[in-house]
């Protein structure tokens, strides 16, 4: 039976590890021993530091495939690791450093390794992988949000991990494509209400959402917003300009203190979902161009919600069973191109994607498709 | 010529030790070197710390009237301090403490003791004070606020005082009285959009204002409200409710931390006033009920800035002269209860009452009245 070593067993990695234990040898690999106790004994549990080089070499030594679930902050250094290591790697740590920095190092090892493989980034560059490859896209617009259904002020949001990855997202630049050049925003500008019959209108607003697509796509206007309940935006960017995302230090009471790390510690049990909270995924696509000398426009629609009979978030559905997915792609031997690959890449190729998407579907994650000629 | 000693010479200290020169001997005394650097050598300077009771007692020696400017956090043991060496005292620290605590100490000193005596709490209690005595009052109400001229998101405030002062205020519950019982509501509560036609439209919120009002006056409907721009009340209440303004201490990288002394570190540099920047105080009191047998309602209103001539802050202006006003009528004999007195007790005195008045009016802070029946 082939062997999977996940890497990082929070709330997504545990729901990975669950979905591929029914077929493979897994063995989860965390420095809590809180997040491996929670996970069933059919997966094998190894407790270590990721950072200490030679326990991760240990660690991923029997495995032919990684699939690596870190934070974001420690996600380039682990995947340069496993790569060293010359295996096989899926990734949905979103470092915030530029993957194709791995790509010579990955091409010498010989190994597949795919990043960046969620809902987003991940299904929406997959999907845009695939039009891209068969018109000529003149417009590519992402939105995509996950969001509690009880709207709770001020926050009216949560997050199933570390507020800090998500204030770090309202202060990095956000860059999109408007005639083939890229514009730089604050994250949290333009902010517009959009409606969405699913839940009712929600706020849309620029965040650095494209990451590899700026580099892999030749497409004059590319652009991804964020989508939250009415009114967070505004709230996050007044809180940012009075300096509560700051991550320069300031002296209070002889203590040197950054900002963000103070704010983040105030947001995180507010921003904790309970046992069993009912949360969704919402993301619409927008692809239009020329197919066939003919002006189209492809429409893709995900509503994912909690699911009561396996107790799995939509976080956890849409972004775990994506990478899960393409593990299995890569396993099954229908994916072969070695170096790094954003999910973009897989995308172009049709039986890969037909995979991915049938993996999901089968799951419950289901993107309904709309053609408009 | 006789002798007062200001204790604390912050912006108002150094407003009422000037004012005060012309007339007397002044000394003023604070912890901070730069703080007496500004005052002119007209004025005789004391550095020391004002907690260290040997030092106040020396400092204050040969005083003939006190007249304390200190933080609040520390304005009812140095009222104590002055009353027991049986000084006469004016005070503007505006101390959360129960000032009646110190009126028996005042009577056996045989001290003059006149507390809160700013523009709010201060003017506020004198004139409502003045009617209280010559009618039976139904309804008061005191709308006030100090704001810079230029509204700048997201603050759209300015102090010249140090802003953990403010954010307690936004924490502290407000009491008021409705149908001769004491109502408790949040600070920030009950926001409402009120015209005012020097400046537009400002936004009322509840604060603790009443203080001793609420002990010395049998008036069946009495409410403060503080005036900022629109949407300030809003942001400070959710500020307020995230935890940012919390006074209990939570580990953030290994340091105990106040969150509120964190937010008071980043809105410091946002709320202090640069050199010259124009501010304005304003304050609307209405006074209404049963004069001769008729339904009356009188109407105060003050509208004071910033002074071009002398440099002069419409805060130092409203509070400070306020203060002097009251230092020289105690020196001139015009008002001899011993014990504490809340300013209310000044207004009950005719002559008192019109001393004040003319004595602000002399240095330009006009208060308008008009009578409505």
């Amino acid at each position: 039976m082939k062997h999977i070593t996940v890497l990082g067993a929070g709330m997504v990695g545990r729901a990975m590890a669950l979905d591929l234990a029914s077929s493979y040898t897994v063995t989860a690999v965390d420095v809590s021993e809180k997040n491996l106790e929670q996970l069933p004994s059919s997966i094998q549990k190894r407790k270590g530091d990721l950072n200490d080089a030679a326990f991760l070499r240990k660690a991923i030594d029997e495995a032919d495939i990684v699939l690596g679930a870190v934070p974001g902050f420690m996600g380039f250094e682990v995947c340069r690791k496993v790569i060293s290591c010359g295996k096989n790697l899926v990734d949905i740590s979103f470092f915030p450093e530029n993957a194709f920095e791995l790509d010579q190092l990955a091409r010498e090892k010989n190994c597949i390794a795919i990043v960046d493989c969620g809902v987003a980034p991940g299904m929406g560059n997959i999907l845009l992988g695939y039009h891209a490859e068969r018109m000529q896209v003149e417009n590519f617009l992402c939105l995509v949000g996950g969001l509690p259904f009880t709207r709770k002020k001020p926050h009216q949001y949560k997050a199933p991990f570390s507020p800090v990855d998500v204030l770090e997202e309202y202060t990095r630049p956000a860059r999109y494509v408007v005639n083939g050049k890229v514009v730089t925003m604050p994250a949290l500008s333009e902010v517009e209400e959009i409606h969405f019959d699913e839940v009712g209108t929600l706020e849309a607003f620029n965040s650095d959402g494209l990451r590899s697509l700026l580099y892999t796509m030749k497409i004059p206007n590319m652009k991804e917003k964020t989508l939250r309940w009415p009114g967070h935006a505004r709230l996050m960017e007044e809180l940012r300009s009075m300096g509560f995302f700051s991550e320069t230090e300031i002296q209070v009471n002889r203590h040197s203190i950054r900002p963000i790390d103070v704010t983040a510690a105030l947001f995180f049990p507010e921003w904790k979902y309970a046992a069993g909270e009912k949360e969704f995924t919402i993301m619409r696509i927008l692809i239009d161009g020329i197919e066939n000398g003919q002006q189209v426009q492809y429409r893709y629609n995900l509503f994912d919600v909690y699911d009561d009979a396996t107790k799995t978030s939509s976080m956890e559905r849409t972004t775990g069973y994506t990478a899960t997915a393409a593990v299995n792609m890569v396993l099954s031997g229908l994916y072969n191109r070695t170096g790094i690959s954003p999910p973009e890449f897989i995308g172009k190729e049709e039986q890969a994607f037909q995979y991915i998407l049938q993996y999901l579907n089968k799951r419950g994650v289901k993107y309904t498709k709309q053609k408009f000629d």
